[in-house]
């Protein structure tokens, strides 16, 4: 079941609350504008494809409110009986989406992506009778054209994620044919990159869960991911709900159960991948890596190529923010585990060298080493 | 100020709650052996020589009551009115200690440690007065002599931490000298090996505590060591109060800090160093090991010769202890913070190979590759 999807009769959004997680696995129903923000706010869902997931299912709600009768938007005065009337409240309501979080590329992308379906539908019912230049659709026509839009980005990325699953693994299978290596295949994941972010399979756990489905026995190490716990939060609920042996260990115990041969690839997401291949993540992520070039193990990352930004020369364009230190020093616990002013580095994500990285999996394929290479098909 | 120690009476040990810190700064004085018992139960005492120096006050409090007129034990029936009475008292205590953590090898030895020596003074006694075989050394005499033991524990856990402390200082100065790095010295540390595991100094904490007394300016960073946290909870409380300049990062983040060039060299303390130089430390001292070769940095483990294990060939032969997954699911968190049931592998230390260490540093010298030469010295 899609823990992003529109209600049956189209006037709601139904999210799984990720905020509850893992302790409680509740679906929420969201039918106004106030809530819809707050969940987004809340984290009650996340993940950028998610969000954008959200978000278009969330405008074809409030599309489909405005069909009602008497039809009165809980944020605009304008009336719905026009399509610009349509139009202005839908875009006012966008733009308050939009602003639930202003740095989530994905959401404004999803939003915009919204209104300009439902505009192409206003410019073609004009189109149809070219003699009454104002025409209307009608409010029907365009929540359905929102509708439509919200699915196929949906859809998109079900199938993104799918060809990445695919090609993952594909490739996995084929280092464990050329290693010899028997029975269940060992995976370290680091941080979530799972369905929760995306839609079905997600990206980094893609692999393992098409695989799953297939036959393919997988044993999964997840990192707990310090200091917000993602993998100890989610990755092992994701897994364990759909059946695959998981492990959580802590950040610094991939070291040893790599040393004990109990893991055959890593597979993490991905921030933005610069044009040589560096490759911004989770804060950990080059720890893994550079663990797993040690004890001799493929290292890879997936994500959709959109991820590949070819205006980053190299890792070092890529800005690492730093997050507040009380997520290190005292969120989750029941007190304070650090003394009173004790200086926190709290970087949100770090860089993974290329060199560091055995290939890059994408919807579009498995591009390798040397990325400046094979990274450049990418190039506008 | 010593955070164990005798009090001034001396029928009492004054020790420093650890279970308190890092938010707490509290001394307690113990003074029945229940109360004892309980500190090292409730981790009110911890560190290895630590829990050796309290056992040895421990025992020189509880032997001076015993010369209080009428003196009643509070666990044993027999008399403290003959030496041999004193003796079994102390016995069935140091017993009772014993048993409050029966793998602390520490506690069991400064405990014999203790009897030999009364019951050293006590056959010293009767070879003054040959004639008189069954003179009495008095109480007053005897627990003189397990004040004195205990002492002498507590001055050579000092002296040790001093020397190592001393070499480590020597040694990071010449690397800085070789390499040219000027301005403060970044260490890395991982876990807690400082005074308050030992006594003042410490082992992995000596060389920065000592040199910041001698005006070395350092700059630390300490791994806050998921998932029992002595890093954030203690290592930042110690260098905080010593007032050296520390950052708290989480595990993960090691990676970062040294690819930024703020860390010139690792300092780790040890469990057991096998015969080859490899090093059973806690959790997560091998990954640290790893990336400080991948940056080229220095690493070292620094700690008293008697971790130096010629039975154990190498670190194969060093078995490896799980512990309680609760401790990475929920210990310190407000809720659980992983779904219920999910396997969690909890080892409590790992292994470091040899060819990962730059030297092992002891109150004897410093040690270098190949250990199997250099550590032969310490051959019986």
């Amino acid at each position: 079941m899609d823990h992003v999807r529109l209600s049956d009769a189209g006037f709601s959004v139904i999210i799984l609350d990720q905020s509850l997680l893992p302790l409680e696995e509740k679906y929420i129903e969201l039918e106004t504008l106030e809530d819809m923000v707050g969940a987004i706010k809340k984290l009650q869902v996340r993940g950028a494809p998610a969000i954008g997931i959200f978000a278009g299912y969330a405008l074809t709600a409030l599309s489909k409110q405005q069909c009602r009768p008497k039809a009165i938007s809980s944020c605009c005065g304008a009336s719905g009986s026009s399509d610009e009337g349509f139009m202005q409240i839908l875009q006012d309501q966008g733009k308050i989406l939009k602003d639930a979080r202003p740095t989530a590329v994905n959401l404004a992308w999803a939003v915009d992506r919204v209104i300009k379906a439902v505009r192409v539908e206003m410019f073609r019912a004009r189109q149809e009778d070219p003699m009454r230049l104002n025409a209307n659709a009608g409010a029907r026509r365009l929540a359905e054209a929102a509708a439509k839009e919200a699915k196929a980005i949906h859809e998109e990325d079900k199938a993104m994620c799918k060809a990445i699953a695919g090609y993952g693994l594909e490739e996995i299978k084929r280092v464990c044919e050329e290693t010899g290596h028997a029975g269940p295949i060992g995976i370290l994941t680091h941080c979530n990159a799972g369905p929760l972010a995306t839609s079905e399979y997600g990206t980094a756990l893609g692999p393992v869960l098409l695989g799953s489905e297939q036959g393919v026995e997988f044993k999964v190490f997840a990192d707990e991911t310090r200091p917000l716990l993602q993998g100890a939060r989610l990755t092992t609920y994701e897994l364990q709900k759909a059946g695959v042996d998981v492990t959580l260990i802590c950040d610094n115990m991939a070291s040893t159960v790599m040393k004990q041969g109990l893991v055959q690839a890593v597979f993490v997401g991905c921030d933005r991948v610069a044009a040589n291949g560096d490759t911004a993540n989770k804060i950990g992520t080059s720890a893994a890596a550079i663990l797993a070039k040690h004890y001799g193990i493929p290292f890879y990352v997936l994500g959709p190529s959109s991820s590949i930004d070819m205006n980053c020369a190299t890792g070092e364009d890529i800005p690492i923010e730093e997050r507040d230190p009380e997520e290190i020093r005292s969120k989750f616990y029941e007190k304070p585990v650090a003394p009173e002013g004790v200086r926190c580095f709290n970087p949100s994500f770090d860089v993974t060298d290329a060199e560091l990285i055995s290939a890059i999996i994408t919807e579009k394929g498995i591009f390798r080493y040397p990325y400046s290479d094979s990274l450049t098909v990418f190039s506008k």
